[in-house]
C-alpha cells in the first residue's frame, strides 16, 4: 500500500466511522422527515451514504443509466443500512487496492481511477455533512468528533 | 505530476470553484443569520471554507494552538471571502505539488502528507454541504452541479 492508499483509506474510513455512528442516532420517528423542504429525507440520505462508494465506482467502470438505476432500485430495510455501507466500504477498499479500468460515465464525464476514488470520498463527506446538519435540525445533541 | 496529485487538484478544484459559486450567491442580508440555530452564522462559515485548506496544512506542519489562533483571527471581509479562498487553494496547490514535512498537531495527531492532504480535501467538502444546507434553508434556488 503506498501512502496515497493509506491516506485515503484512512480518512474515507473516518467518514464511513463517523457516518455509522450518526445513522445509528437515528430515532425511528424522523426516518421519513425532510429537515430541508423538497431535498431527500433522513431515511434517502442514510441510505445514499450507505451505498455512494460502490456506486460511483460502478459509473467509475462503465455502469449504465439503466444498470445504476436497478442498482439504486435493490431496497435497503432501515434495519441494514449501516450493514449496507460496510460491504460498499469493503468494495472500494478492494478496488482502491487492486486498481481499475475507467470508463466514461453514462454522460460523458471522464476521470483516472484515482479521480474517481477521490470523487467518492468527497461525495461521502457531501453527504455525511448533510446527515450532520439534517440531525442537528432535528434537534440531536451529537458529541460525536467529525475529523480526527 | 502523478495521477493522485492530478486527482486531488482536479476534485479540491470542483470544490472551490463551487465554494465560489455558492458564496457568490450570498445575499447582503444574509450574513449575519444562521440557519442552524447554535452553529456558525452564514459568514463564519463562508470564511471558514476561505481559509481552511491552508489552515489546515499549517496544522499538519506543526502550527501550535497560539499560531492557529492568531491565523483564525485575521479578518476577512465579505467583499474579500472570495479572494481569501483563491489564496488558500494557490497555498494548498504549491504544498500538494513540492511535498511537505509533517509534524504531530497540537493536540497530538499525525498523519503524512498525503493524509493531511486528503483530509483537507474532505474538510472543504464538508463546509460546502453545509453552506449548500443553509442556502436551501434560506429558500435560495440554487442551480449549480455539486459534482462532475
Amino acid at each position: 500500500m503506498d501512502e496515497w492508499q493509506e491516506a485515503v483509506l484512512r480518512h474515507v474510513g473516518v467518514g464511513v466511522r463517523t457516518t455509522r455512528s450518526l445513522i445509528q442516532l437515528i430515532r425511528p420517528e424522523d426516518w421519513d422527515k425532510r429537515p430541508i423542504p423538497g431535498k431527500r429525507s433522513v431515511y434517502e440520505v442514510a441510505v445514499h451514504l450507505a451505498v455512494l462508494l460502490e456506486a460511483d465506482l460502478r459509473i467509475a467502470t462503465g455502469a449504465t443509466a439503466s444498470e445504476m438505476s436497478d442498482f439504486y432500485a435493490v431496497p435497503v430495510p432501515v434495519d441494514q443500512i449501516v450493514e449496507r455501507l460496510e460491504q460498499a466500504f469493503h468494495a472500494y477498499e478492494q478496488q482502491l487496492m487492486t486498481g481499475f479500468s475507467t470508463r466514461s460515465t453514462y454522460w460523458g464525464v471522464t476521470d483516472s481511477a484515482p479521480g474517481w476514488l477521490m470523487e467518492a470520498a468527497v461525495h461521502l463527506y457531501h453527504h455525511r455533512s448533510q446527515l450532520f446538519d439534517y440531525l442537528n435540525l432535528l434537534g440531536y445533541e451529537i458529541d460525536l468528533a467529525l475529523f480526527e
